[in-house]
């Protein structure tokens, strides 16, 4: 096990110096910092070398909670950390970027080896702070974020684009697009925005939604009062969805016989819906196990790739019975 | 800020005697330790205070997993934490004791303050250590156990009782209950099977199910092959029952007028399911914010209480379209 004092006699550096690129206290020279970098590398120095009579590493992961999709991909994780000696510990940041920068600085106390961190795209620059120290950070669901560390997410805007040429060819030319408020749902809306223009002959809606079952009962509720004629809704997530349908079941309307339904997530209640929704899958439980594979790669310096990894996991249509084929006869 | 020199000097105590109590190394008599806990509150030393220039303080929740029960209880934990200086880590046990001791050694390794404990009553062996240290540990969902520290969970028999006596009001004898396999679980089956013993003119069917929808609906098909005359069903939980109304809409069983349908939880989708889901609410915000707020008044030393308190939290019924009254007419 290697010391601070190791890594300061291997490099020349001070211990102090060494300690602030540990600690991400900036103020050290690009030069002295890759320096550090490369002797903490060359020795398998980690940071819980700095605690004393520990075995185990310890990942951090932070989430804006531990709902649904959080909860997938840390199961992903964990699945991932089973046969290793590494154990997770995971903080939540409501959303909050000032939590997050809280979290960050009381897991660096703790001497955590690495991040994984699953929220917006607003809390760049502090993430480079730690990128320039020596702590791993693998970033989750960041498909725009130019930030220089190992990355895993789907493309949503591909996977929105799957699901409305999928209804395009299902016949539907009157589409209603039941929107959400995170970060990963706007690529998905521009997908559908960007298909209905270059398509003349698609009328596209569009309807403030949310995340939970009750946001998207209201928003289909609004929706129907305004009398617009429509052949399907695309709800953002499945959640979503389950308000829905039941909102649609209530106003007599049958699915898919006059409205087809589709949903994204392939969350596992999705089959037990009435109807079973179609919808997108995205690989959350791999997406999870992919985030702490690559930063254990980092972690024990074992990673040879010098440039940063963005790893893209696929997307798939998942056919149930809430999406109707009205297609037939009709010239496209 | 109080240092372990201080609390030596204090009780007159060595500082590798003291260490002992803190990180629970046991090997230290009673008398001492009693002393050692002594001049920590009277000193108002927390674990936090072994590390250096860190503000705020840490507590750490170990649960089986973060699924919907869990992920409720963490959102009333983080909503009682939201306005105080503390952050909060959570670790998965995945069910397995052996991770749960790794993950309270780590806890210890890393300075947590205080633990908040969601599991079985499997690991009391290993929370006495805890509590036999400085400490303070806060246990959910544990009602059975004689363990001698603060816990928060509902009266999981009272509340099956609740179930029972409602379906039996509304006149149903014939009853299936499908049962989980968490412990929680256990004394709702139990408050069924007593209940029916007690009134005779009760039939009561039980069958394996589980936690999940398609768990729900696989033990709802299976139980049907047996062509049983029942007249309501209750799961274990909600998410089992939304499988549970897919497989009867797929036997063309209408719910309630053909089968009444009674779930527990009052998850946020149950409102939205076809037909709305009648439930017991058990309140795991509320178990959430109790615990934490129990677990800082001990890490704080601000609880006057010195016997360890038990918080039993309410549960009710909430009425909605899945249980028919078929009692009319009928001699009780």
């Amino acid at each position: 096990m290697a010391t601070i004092r190791d890594i300061s006699k291997y490099s020349g550096i001070s211990i102090a110096t060494i300690s602030r690129v540990l600690n991400a206290k900036g103020n050290v020279s690009e030069e002295t910092r890759k320096k550090v970098l490369k002797a903490i590398k060359d020795l398998g120095y980690t940071r819980t070398d700095m605690i004393k009579k520990t075995a185990k590493k310890v990942i951090g992961i932070i989430a804006p909670g531990v709902g649904i999709h959080y909860s997938l991909i840390i199961e992903g994780i964990e699945e991932e950390l089973k046969n290793t000696d590494y154990q997770m510990f995971i903080a939540t940041t409501d959303q909050a970027i000032k939590k997050e920068q809280a979290i960050i600085d009381e897991f660096m106390t703790r001497k955590i080896d690495g991040f994984i961190i699953c929220t917006s795209k607003k809390d760049d620059e502090y993430i480079e702070k730690l990128i320039q120290s020596a702590i791993p950070v693998v970033v989750v669901d960041r498909q725009e974020s130019e930030i220089n560390t190992d990355s895993v997410s789907i493309d949503n805007y591909t996977a929105g684009q799957k699901a409305v040429e999928y209804l395009y060819e299902k016949g539907h030319r009157k589409i209603l697009f039941i929107d959400g408020y995170i970060y990963s749902h706007q690529p998905r809306k521009k997908a559908f925005i960007d298909f209905a223009k270059k398509k003349k002959d698609i009328t596209l809606y569009i309807e403030q939604g949310g995340v939970t079952p009750k946001e998207g009962y209201k928003a289909t509720k609004n929706f129907m009062k305004q009398k617009k004629d429509i052949t399907a809704i695309f709800y953002v997530n499945d959640w979503q969805a389950m308000g829905g349908i039941k909102a649609l079941t209530e106003e007599k309307i049958n699915i898919p016989e006059d409205i087809s339904v589709m949903g994204f997530d392939n969350d596992n209640y999705g089959n037990y819906l009435n109807p079973s929704l179609t919808t997108i899958h995205q690989p959350r439980k791999e997406i999870g196990m992919n985030a702490a594979n690559l930063l254990i790669e980092r972690i024990e310096h074992t990673c040879k790739s010098k440039v940063k990894r963005k790893i893209l996991l696929p997307t798939k249509i998942i056919e149930r019975e809430s999406v109707k084929d009205i297609s037939e006869g009709k010239i496209c």
